[in-house]
């Protein structure tokens, strides 16, 4: 991984690239700090330029003063679904980003993808997220990323609907990779990952390093309105407080994501009508009056709006600097696996 | 853990108490390896007799070689829904297992066994299993128990519908007792543990041992029917292939479980009807049907019979005795932990 990010301090750890919450800001601060910071997907090419500038202006004295870098020191989110290589190639190439995080799509997709980017931004490394062992699988055969990202079950936001956590995932891909001669490429475990313990455990799983998310709501520069990020710091037991659902999608209309996917949220209003078996449109309605209500009186912020969070919420408890998380979850990575030596 | 149970060596790992497939064979070839070996939940409590005698019996030599034992060092599971403890006091007093392990149920009703363990069997640890982090909480306030077991998503059989990892249950369960003094109970980590990797990972969550159910149906002590254990060494990817669901209780009539609650299976026709909207009826009829069809032709067993498994199904590929899974487990832990440290 050192070799791909000569900048990255070990254990390895990245933002994951929460899709509006995860910005340069966020970025530029986790990569400073040792870490991948990333850009969660914008949805707009054109926004990520701006994401990208803002980036390269903040980094500029970094990629000075280290002057092996071939490439921008932050990694981008690309979901897959619903985008079009062409689009966004041309910025890839303009800004050469360390990574490019390509998640949610078919192998065929990604494939495309990972041709597109290797031949307009050779220096740029190819990274897919997957949540079974089948897909990685494939993702390492057509595509031979540079790293494969597991996602677990515990993940805030999309994922395999039908998962499992990096318990098992992390392991068993390791084991396929293994036999399939394709151990070469390095595993990256996401999904519940909240502080030193959880890197620590990534690692002995088999990964060479983590992704937080729901940790990084936590961070002063992640973009998030204060209210909402209240909702997070104030949760806890995230298997009580968050549920897997595609109730958060279905909430807009027409949902676009394949039914292997459903995403994790903070619990209200919106999934308990759900499971009470409320229809659709009766939802949308309440759901519409609770937004409308919110603007005379105090409402429950879970009720009006899809809070993405993983199950470890509970393990996310104040807002710092995104600094000082890297710096305690690396520390913290390294006293555990110290500890753990007494017990076994 | 080894003040409770002198005899075990670490890392600690114990078979999950697996019903009808932990019996006391498994049960005594995990403890003769020095793990914690346990019989399942029987249902009858003149089967758990007989299951005790027999391990008693098979443990005399090493009983008689280790003069400090004060129990018989075996655990019982002990499944609380639908249970009494006054059918099931006289047999620990008669036997003193070492460990009675205590799940699914009410805190109240964990109390209740709780006195009445301590109270006719002193010699007996108690271990309650939980799924959640306020579940784990209550119990620990209520019972004192000597050990909590936190069951994480990803493990087979039942558990919380709603759940999440032992990714995030470990540590934040590890944090809630330190915030309210209780951190003298020791945890442990349940579900999609299959190997060294997996008990190192607990370790570094904050877990003093593991337990490792699905697993040990590969021992050659397991008792299972062997085309049953064929489709679980077959499995790969747990997510794809296991699912969580209530239709592996339902298809039996009506269903004893709290709506909390649900199970982990291999994935087949009983659960696709569900998928598909079949109602419980038609589902119970098919089930009907390809049970007797398996009679005279050849019948996927995943179709007829709820195989119940963990997400980390794919990481147990072949039967071997408990005494080598034991043996492999414990230095996969300790190696793991050795070459993790090049990575922080």
């Amino acid at each position: 991984m050192k070799r791909d990010l000569p900048w990255i301090q070990l254990p390895f750890i990245a933002n994951a690239p929460m899709s509006g919450v995860a910005t340069s800001k966020l970025a530029v601060a986790v990569t400073l700090s040792g870490g991948l910071g990333q850009i969660g997907f914008t949805g707009s090419p054109l926004r990520l330029e701006a994401e990208l500038e803002n980036a390269q202006a903040q980094l500029k004295d970094f990629v000075a003063t280290n002057q092996t870098l071939d490439a921008l020191p932050v990694g981008v989110g690309i979901i897959v679904i619903g985008s079009k290589p062409q689009r966004w190639l041309p910025i890839f190439a303009k800004f050469k980003p360390a990574v490019v995080w390509l998640s949610f799509g078919s192998t065929q997709q990604m494939k495309a993808w990972t041709e597109g980017i290797r031949e307009t931004t050779p220096s740029s490394k190819i990274w897919i997220q997957v949540g079974s062992v089948s897909a990685a699988l494939k993702a390492a055969q057509s595509c031979q990323p540079d790293a494969l990202v597991m996602q677990g079950s515990d993940a805030g936001g999309h994922g395999h609907a039908k998962g499992a956590s990096v318990v098992t995932l992390v392991p068993e891909v390791a084991d396929a990779l293994k036999d399939h001669g394709l151990s070469h490429i390095p595993i990256l475990a996401a999904g519940g990952i909240m502080d030193g313990r959880g890197v620590a455990a990534a690692i002995t799983l088999g990964a060479e390093g983590a992704v937080l998310g729901t940790r990084f709501i936590g961070a002063e520069e992640a973009n998030m309105d204060l209210d909402v990020r209240e909702e997070v710091l104030a949760a806890s037991d995230g298997g009580e407080s968050t549920v897997r659902s595609r109730v958060f999608d279905d909430i807009w209309g027409a949902n676009p994501w394949p039914q292997l996917y459903d995403g994790r949220c903070l619990r209200g209003a919106i999934y308990d009508n759900r499971e009470k078996g409320m229809d659709m449109d009766s939802i949308r309605t309440q759901f519409y009056h609770d937004s409308r209500r919110s603007q005379a009186e105090e409402v429950n912020m879970r009720d009006i709006a899809c809070i993405w969070a993983g199950a470890g919420v509970g393990l996310v408890k104040k807002l710092e600097p995104a600094a000082d998380i890297v710096k305690q979850v690396q520390e913290g990575a390294r006293t555990r696996l110290h500890d753990a030596k007494y017990l076994v």
